[in-house]
């Protein structure tokens, strides 16, 4: 350990303090046997700028927090107990002192010894300097193409890309698509990108992501998004958030849409969504949560049955085409009409055994697909 | 089965509805395997009222609700599924309707056929109408009686009448008392009383008597208490709580409380509780959560250390009497004064073995008594 790292020592604000690691520690993971995993590198540079860094080896996460007073160095300091101190100090300057590998917080009364880990064991995170192109996305529109896509990727860790979201950076639009086999979501945005390029990035990663958009800086209106093979980067004002991509080919989603659909149905969302959430109190749990749909004339009725009852639910609709009988599990057909915030929607259907499509009134912003449940009639 | 009980019917409206079973769903268990007690009784009487209530036997709740129209009968629904199917109906007029054997419940587009079980099964309740007697609280005051004394009580089940808050009527006030063998609880509250009465009701009944009283009707400020040998009956409002007593001799509390106090210490509740919620952080979690007060002229020095490290908190206090060094486990103490309200408090000490007082600065409205934790100088 070199000398000059022993000298560490800023002072800062509680709360900013607060903030960050609040952000940073959802890098740290609780399943790890590795300590080192389980710490927040702190680092203070020659310029006086602390940087607080965490890393489940999936994702880093950083950020660069502003300090009244510094001498450099670095340490590593286990993230909860570090994190339930600097929450519980009063919001006042926090002193924060490296002596031997002992890290010494001070605030008014208080006075803190904790053991720190050095800070060579701590894994380093190579940026993709190389490439300085990025994206920028309104941190808002990033948050919502996350939220109407990210429940439909598998949540089997087993299944590889198919837990991603797969990125398609087209010359005027950006795509995300999410799909676990039994339903698919994508959503469409006008956006002007220098080239072509697909990324994967796990589902989960993204969801993170959507978390600290909601709570880092508020002045930031935008997120920079760089991207190589290997990895994505995405800055949100002081927050820098590096993850690798998944490897691999996703399902080629195109293929999977109905190409003909003889039967179309005008619904409100919310009428839908409130009935199929009384049926599905009936529908029977541990099984496949079966709701079966009734589309005749101007009505869809929807009917679930268990041990303890039955229910029938009636919701108006505009209908071209066909009359329809057709089953879903409850949670697929919730998941959609939740995630979407139009009044109302189409619902495009063929026959009792092919998908059905969710899409916009007017438009093209987003797309799901549902694979319906065989029933028989009984 | 009567025949009568087959016509049941009435009409109410859904949040009415709603609100009454959210409060008698309280004393239905569901560690139960005796499938009437997962269920709440319906009751619509001559003279056109519904009556709900629910009961796992140490607790029976009943809440009588005005219906707008109905027909005599009785039935049992289970309650979590009626409850679900009640709370996710639109805010408008709910039919209910015995049909053989099955309820069908109606609203607006919706029509739900359940399973009901007959009413002759369910645990019949007697109520104490030999003595009309009845002693009334302030819904608040009783509230925070319980709040103040619950905490204290013995959560092991095998522990008999220290599980219970004494509730002890005297002449011009009423006291209450709860003790675990590590700390009691104290409230006093001036009230006139027709008989000087004692009785034991156990802490966990309490609470939900005080979660009910936080969700009855806001019009009613009193709560009226009657009481026989046997049972409880709390009124409030259009609920009724009917409860059993516990058993036996409580602790004789008063013989507990220290006679002597050569050490007293006044200090800020809220500066003692944060130094000790974050002093607490480094008391060694699964052992016995020591914290070390070191009391010397003016200032209370608070220390703590585990393997991770250390932490030394000072609170400014104003003495009368010795220096001394004593040990506590934090949760007790924090118990204590997360349940004060006062800004001030005084802590009353005799030696380092003996339990502290905790009292407010003026008056006695409430007492607390914690036992010292055994400390070596190391």
């Amino acid at each position: 350990m070199a000398f000059w790292r022993l000298k560490m020592r800023f002072e800062c604000n509680q709360q900013l303090l607060t903030k960050a690691l609040n952000i940073v520690s959802k890098a740290v993971t609780s399943r790890t046997t590795i300590p080192i995993l389980k710490g927040i590198l702190l680092e203070v540079s020659e310029d006086g700028k602390l940087k607080m860094s965490a890393s489940d080896l999936d994702i880093t996460i950083e950020e660069t927090v502003e300090i009244e007073a510094g001498v450099s160095g670095s340490i590593v300091v286990q993230s909860k107990l570090f994190g339930d101190i600097i929450r519980k100090l009063p919001n006042a300057t926090v002193s924060i002192e490296l002596i031997d590998t002992n890290v010494v917080i001070k605030c008014m009364n208080s006075e803190f010894s904790i053991i720190g880990l050095s800070a060579d064991e701590f894994p380093s995170i190579k940026n993709i300097e190389e490439n300085p192109d990025y994206i920028t996305f309104d941190k808002a529109i990033l948050k919502e193409m996350i939220r109407k896509t990210s429940f439909a990727a598998s949540v089997d860790e087993s299944k590889g890309v198919i837990t991603g979201i797969l990125i398609e950076l087209l010359n005027d639009e950006i795509n995300m698509v999410a799909i676990d086999g039994y339903r698919m979501a994508i959503t469409r945005e006008a956006m002007v990108n220098l080239e072509e390029k697909n990324v994967i990035i796990s589902a989960k990663i993204m969801n993170e992501i959507s978390k600290i958009l909601s709570e880092a800086s508020e002045e930031e209106e935008n997120v920079k998004l760089l991207l190589n093979d290997k990895k994505a980067i995405f800055i949100i004002g002081n927050v820098k958030v590096v993850l690798r991509l998944l490897d691999g080919e996703f399902i080629k989603y195109k293929d999977v849409l109905p190409k003909d659909n003889k039967i179309k149905v005008k619904v409100s969302r919310s009428d839908l969504m409130e009935s199929i959430e009384r049926a599905s109190l009936l529908s029977k749990e541990g099984k496949n949560n079966l709701i079966k749909f009734a589309i005749k004339d101007t009505i869809v009725t929807i009917t679930s049955k268990s041990e303890e009852g039955n229910v029938r639910e009636e919701v108006l609709i505009n209908k071209e085409g066909d009359d329809l009988d057709i089953g879903f599990n409850a949670k697929y057909v919730l998941d959609v009409l939740k995630s979407i915030d139009d009044e109302e929607i189409y619902m495009l259907f063929n026959t009792s055994i092919t998908p059905c499509l969710v899409e916009p009134i007017s438009g093209d912003s987003f797309e799901y697909l549902i694979l319906p449940v065989r029933i028989t009639n009984n």
